[in-house]
């Protein structure tokens, strides 16, 4: 197997972008991202396109055809591949393999949604719960965030844990996202209680204080309140990838792919043993660590899926950072802050960079790839050599984790 | 790279089928390839399935992690490939890239579609008409029907050829077709217009009287009538793949993937050079005949996109069996029936076999490897042993060739 290597990243702002349509920010992204490798007269064999929905978001169903004629990359091969909320993840794997198998030798991956613009109430969430089971889930009225309230209220429960611990992985998120310039939201969940005290909207003595008022910080699924949720973005990220031997051609410091992962696990979320331990993570780290020859000791920075903030905290313990149980509490103790035993979502991760679907699995590789490379600002994690991603398909039942380490 | 072979192969009936469902058709041509394939007791490693729009026909956004799950291959990797029509041969090349990297050993591609069951009028041709350019075509009415009937009236003046001549490949596609115990139609057109005269709807001389006859063959987009049109189906099909060093212990006549190509052209039509020559099909087929060392002259049997008669002609030249402009001539004077120089769609074709979108592009594989194996029934290529295919995503802006062989 020819190894993998990322040799350019581009990333557009994400959030609401009124005034760019998905084709553009795809572009924008892609366009950053060969600028960065430096191969600008190179040919791409193919392109592959992670998004969730521009069917039915943008009314746009050849999208990677139409985005590299826009790029004037033709004729290369260009496919869209999907997975839900992880359909850049799997971009980034069926990418990976178009080089891995000697197929393709310069590949472009892009990851991008766009949403906001959508003014019909409850269309994004109802196209995102169609990721459920249609009898057994749907049906019944089930939707990604009311499966995020049942987990969470299990977790606490069953770990002893207190839903402050899970208030702080959104601080700590949208800490590290006021340091990120291309994220959504780029102040503190402190920031954000002060301007509300300015404006006379109440007083409160700390941030948890704040993050309990339902006026605030209105439930959505009990308990998960505002806060502990993802926003829908607009946004998209890029990759360049090629063969590493040929990688120092075009660029100083490439990152390889060293891992990659995926599992499925059931689609009803019932029929799992245990609604608290995700399963095809456990899979899909441990085939990641297996290909790169790693552990999760060796893993310096990782980004996590934090769709919901208790997510975070339980994908910390699956993918082998925590022991079963204590990720809520690692969070409450600062170990995956920046600067801490290790480091998650220096990006601000899904809560505070933000989620523009099909982008995110792309967006959390870039991420990487800037901390690997020192590139990171002020949300350096210094000496980052080594980086994992989870990526999330469905309410848990397809993951996907990246490895990636510098060459 | 690892050779790759299909050992295992299965393929619903197509046609309106409204007593089952998207899953339960991909389901019933996945376990079909599984029990042919003798991989009963093994680990899929992943699952790559080719559908254009379950979330907009079926409101299935997840079909690739709900394929997994109820065909109990958990935890195999699962994702969903979409490229237009072609989606159901851009995850055969997925999944041969994922043997071929060696990153899988065995891989089950599925290809499906469910659309008979939509009654709201022009749902799926609007759908279908989202590949088009949203700016400089969609927006002035043109669908993918009206470039076919542009390309048709070009090509006869172009090559001073006759509209009956493409009316002989729907002739030839639906005498094949009716040999075709998984068809669509299996019925011939001579047989039509038989049971029209019976009926007392007219009388004909012959069957291209019938077919020139507004009453019995309506035009659909001047000049192309409804019999140079292929139907809308509901149907799946499906392989399995495996490293080709392992064929030989599940399979006594595996069939190896040799060449594998895709190229894209101008998303919009107006910009090419000549309408009439498909460079995107010209440059797939290239990668495909030099990858696996082959040329034109080498291949036994072909199953090309005919998604309008028109197409079969014209991919026959730029697919290397004809010179430009003597396809159509060729199927009149019947070097593409099943005994003549080079047989195409022996199967019916999207003609007759149907057209379910997702599906049409594994099917096209299907039919291969049983004509590969002799085990075509009425309608085998004696001594069929190299065979290539032609899917198209859009209209001839992305396009797929796999070409196929005994080991």
């Amino acid at each position: 197997m020819k190894t993998v290597a990322i040799i350019g990243v581009g990333h557009t702002k994400f959030g609401p972008l009124p005034d760019k349509g998905l084709l553009d920010l795809m572009s924008e992204a892609s366009l950053e991202a060969i600028e960065d490798s430096n191969t600008n007269d190179k040919d791409f064999n193919s392109v592959y396109v992670g998004a969730m929905s521009p069917s039915a978001f943008n009314n746009l169903s050849g999208i990677a055809s139409a985005l590299v004629d826009k790029l004037s990359l033709l004729p290369a091969a260009a496919d869209h591949i999907k997975n839900g909320p992880a359909s850049g993840g799997s971009a980034v794997k069926v990418g990976f393999q178009a080089i891995a198998s000697g197929m393709s030798d310069l590949v472009l991956v892009v990851g991008g949604e766009k949403m906001t613009h959508i003014t019909t109430p409850g269309y994004v969430t109802s196209n995102v719960a169609t990721l459920t089971h249609p009898e057994a889930e749907r049906s019944h009225g089930i939707s990604l965030p009311s499966f995020a309230g049942m987990l969470t209220r299990t977790y606490l429960k069953k770990y002893d844990a207190e839903l402050d611990w899970i208030s702080d992985i959104a601080i700590k998120n949208h800490k590290n996202g006021a340091l990120n310039p291309i994220a959504h939201f780029q102040r503190t969940i402190e920031d954000s209680m002060k301007s509300a005290i300015q404006k006379g909207k109440g007083n409160w003595d700390n941030v948890y204080a704040f993050l309990n008022d339902d006026k605030t910080n209105p439930i959505i699924a009990d308990p998960l309140r505002l806060f502990h949720i993802c926003p829908i973005s607009d946004g998209a990220a890029a990759l360049v990838l090629c063969n590493a031997d040929k990688a120092k051609e075009f660029c100083d410091t490439p990152i390889i792919i060293s891992g990659v992962g995926q599992a499925t696990d059931t689609q009803i979320v019932y029929e799992r043993e245990d609604i608290t331990t995700l399963k095809a993570l456990r899979l899909a780290s441990s085939q990641a660590y297996k290909m790169a020859k790693k552990t999760p000791d060796d893993i310096d920075v990782a980004e996590l899926h934090d769709a919901f903030e208790i997510l975070e905290a339980v994908q910390s313990e699956d993918i082998g950072f925590f022991k079963k149980g204590e990720g809520a509490k690692a969070a409450h103790e600062g170990l995956t802050e920046i600067g801490g035993k290790i480091p998650i979502n220096p990006s601000g991760g899904l809560k505070a960079r933000g989620h523009p679907l099909g982008a995110t699995g792309v967006a959390q590789v870039v991420e990487l790839v800037w901390q690997l490379r020192g590139e990171a600002g002020k949300r350096q994690v210094t000496g980052a050599e080594t980086g994992i991603t989870c990526n999330f398909g469905g309410f848990g039942n397809n993951i996907i984790s990246i490895l990636v380490e510098r060459l």
